[in-house]
């Protein structure tokens, strides 16, 4: 094995479980309504009977959280690679420790963010390639996608607009960060236009009732 | 972009940094004499007038030692894939942040164990593909050998009365079987063969002073 003769890494087929559980994630910018979401979904389904799992990424175990810890909270500066190996860390033990054996025991997994928050993220920053990124996740979670992703999508203007009620005037890092943000919503939009099977793309601006009724209906769907 | 059409993660290519410092390693196996040797070899390349950067992974980073911590002090079971990315996160920002920039200034870095440890360990514990593990080493490292990889090569029986005489405490890992170490070292070995130009294979159970003439000898010849 040369240097030259290096093979890439293999990234397993990407699946969802297919049963007996569902797995269920939500994706978007912060502030779009996912915990809300996330919450009404729970309820209706345990009112229904269901056993549910609510989780997140990263931190959604304890090496998770130790994970996540050197992810958002070191001082100084992580080397990209390495903060795009320590989410794929974390997913990969939250996997398989956590969602898979959901699934296999029949719970409803309602997680909060999973690959295509990275994928979204890396792309919009630009500094790694977000195919390798989403490779790299995939290796980790041995292949595993959710049987569906709610995607709340909302304007990061229109947002930004209805946080800025003193409409403050943007400075250069404001405006960069706008533009980052306008990103990774096309980022999340881009994948949702690949696999429209698995996504369920709502107007986070509608009213949270109305939303958690698309949501159920989605679900319900899907648990036959 | 569907499950299906998922490409692998393009790998750099590898190779050595070309200067104008160099990038030695030592591998082998606990007890084999990495640190000694190491130790002599920076006393003869200071003596030398070379600046010398001594380093090891895990560990060799502010965030490398909160990850060693999760990788070899957590109690309780790590996923296989979670643990391999983990020392690809530490890998990567180790090479960023301290290997490369030493080999740029001009320095000598001297490293206990580098991704030839993750293939040879992980390819004897059977559990991910050995090729997978150099893959994602060689992504976290972008491509990144060492100029010259002394291989330490000890007979895991030896090596286990070294310890033990030390009354070294055993991490997770020097707790596993002696099957594992022969696996080890054979994985090792390998390596070795298909890189002859990098590695300098050296029998561990010779005199130390005798080994340390043989490193200058690589070693001096890789400078120049």
């Amino acid at each position: 094995m040369t240097g030259d003769s290096t093979r890439p890494l293999q990234v397993p087929r990407a699946a969802a479980a297919g049963g007996p559980g569902l797995f269920v994630t939500f994706e978007g910018g912060d502030g779009a309504g996912k915990t809300t979401q996330a919450s009404l979904l729970e309820e209706w389904l345990t009112d229904q009977g269901h056993q549910v799992v609510r989780t997140r990424e990263p931190g959604g175990t304890e090496v998770g959280v130790r994970i996540r810890d050197i992810v958002l909270h070191h001082r100084g500066h992580v080397a990209s690679r390495a903060e795009a190996l320590l989410y794929a860390a974390d997913r990969a033990h939250h996997v398989e420790t956590l969602v898979r054996p959901a699934i296999a025991r029949g719970d409803v997994v309602i997680q909060d963010r999973y690959l295509d928050s990275s994928v979204a993220y890396q792309g919009a920053g630009r500094v790694l390639d977000a195919d390798d990124v989403r490779a790299l996740s995939l290796w980790a979670a041995e292949g595993l996608l959710p049987d569906l992703t709610v995607l709340l999508d909302l304007d990061p203007a229109a947002a930004r607009a209805r946080l800025d009620a003193d409409d403050k005037p943007f400075d250069r890092l404001e405006a960069e960060k706008s533009e980052f943000h306008a990103r990774v919503r096309a980022g999340f939009l881009a994948l949702a236009a690949d696999e429209p099977e698995r996504f369920l793309v709502l107007d986070a601006a509608r009213p949270a009732d109305e939303l958690a009724a698309r949501v159920r209906e989605a679900v319900g769907r899907r648990l036959g």
